[in-house]
């Protein structure tokens, strides 16, 4: 196929989908949106994304959005990687159960600091948004750490998959958010875990390039 | 493989994977919960679902939630049916896109009205997240009938999929947010459609019992 074009910005969670690309040892390009300078909002951008948001991927078949929607793009169409158990309905559903919570609920509860004048308008509900960002988070790591993680040392248990490199990008933001990682052994041992891996390092070059 | 078991509450994303279940035309058992009497806190149910929401699936392999995780494994369980496109990777991500943008963007949207004590505390708060949801669902609803629905007479086109039930049980919520249905036609003429399906109105039957 022609080559993919991803379009990310640093911090942001386009970062699961560049590990993912990564790990599939799939040529790509990359392009570094500048979401200070309103990148985002150009109207080259929103003709590729009228969302105005990243991640986005430019395939031959045309542009996809939605973190959960492009991991299960890479892992189907690079099956030799390995990245997803393509061959179950139960297993990918709980892949796809797995990142559609991330999505829907921990990346939401993060947003509510950064992102909180897209639920209000008023600084007071801005101000009380963001108070509570960092007990939702606490809440949702709690449940990943023991629901989730409790078998490791996948997402998935022995097999890994795009969703470790999600969940990844998800818990760089707990800094941030004020949670305290270390209360999460098993969040902190499979951080360390990504972070031995090539795929994870190279995807963590270039937003840091 | 035994019966399929389904959690729901009316008037939830639920719905969704309802009508799924019967287009597939799988015999399956639904277990309504009352949330007005928190039975989605009861001991029993947090058993099944520690995050003490719909919906809950229980199938042969064990429980499964998250409505576009739940919508996928209808569709890949029983193909037959023709419920997703699972011959294309690129086809099945724009599914999962469609699906993943109504959980994680439009149902947060909505869910800032009734469920704002999520994200904050203070009575201000969430009068002002109240305030904002007409406008966010207003917008979402029009990225919908602009982009998706223009081809039609289905959210891929000319194939009925998941997407179809999960955008009419999202659409449910309009009025209740203020929203008035009638500016977007093409989503209008898709929820006609909708109601005529047989599959459609043994899930609404089953809600409004």
């Amino acid at each position: 196929m022609s080559r993919l074009k991803l379009y990310l910005a640093p911090g942001t969670c386009a970062l699961a989908v560049h590990i993912a690309l990564h790990e599939a040892g799939v040529d790509h390009e990359v392009v570094k949106l500048n979401f200070a300078a309103g990148e985002q909002r150009s109207p080259e951008y929103l003709a590729i994304n009228p969302k105005g948001r990243v991640p986005a991927l430019v395939t031959p078949e045309g542009v996809l959005t939605e973190t959960p929607a492009l991991l299960l793009y890479v892992a189907q169409s690079f099956p030799q990687a390995g990245l997803a158990p393509l061959d179950s309905p139960f297993a990918l559903a709980r892949l796809q159960e797995f990142n559609s919570y991330l999505s829907s609920t921990v990346h939401i509860n993060h947003a509510h600091r950064p992102r909180a004048t897209r639920w209000a308008d008023e600084p007071e509900a801005i101000a009380g948004m963001q108070r509570k960002v960092a007990q939702n988070m606490t809440e949702n790591f709690r449940y990943i750490e023991q629901v989730w993680l409790h078998q490791g040392p996948w997402v998935l248990g022995d097999h890994y998959s795009v969703a470790d490199g999600y969940l990844y990008t998800v818990g760089e933001w707990l800094a941030g958010d004020s949670v305290d990682i270390q209360q999460f052994p098993r969040v902190v041992a499979h951080r360390e875990r990504l972070l031995q891996r090539p795929a994870v390092q190279r995807a963590l070059a270039t937003a840091k390039a």
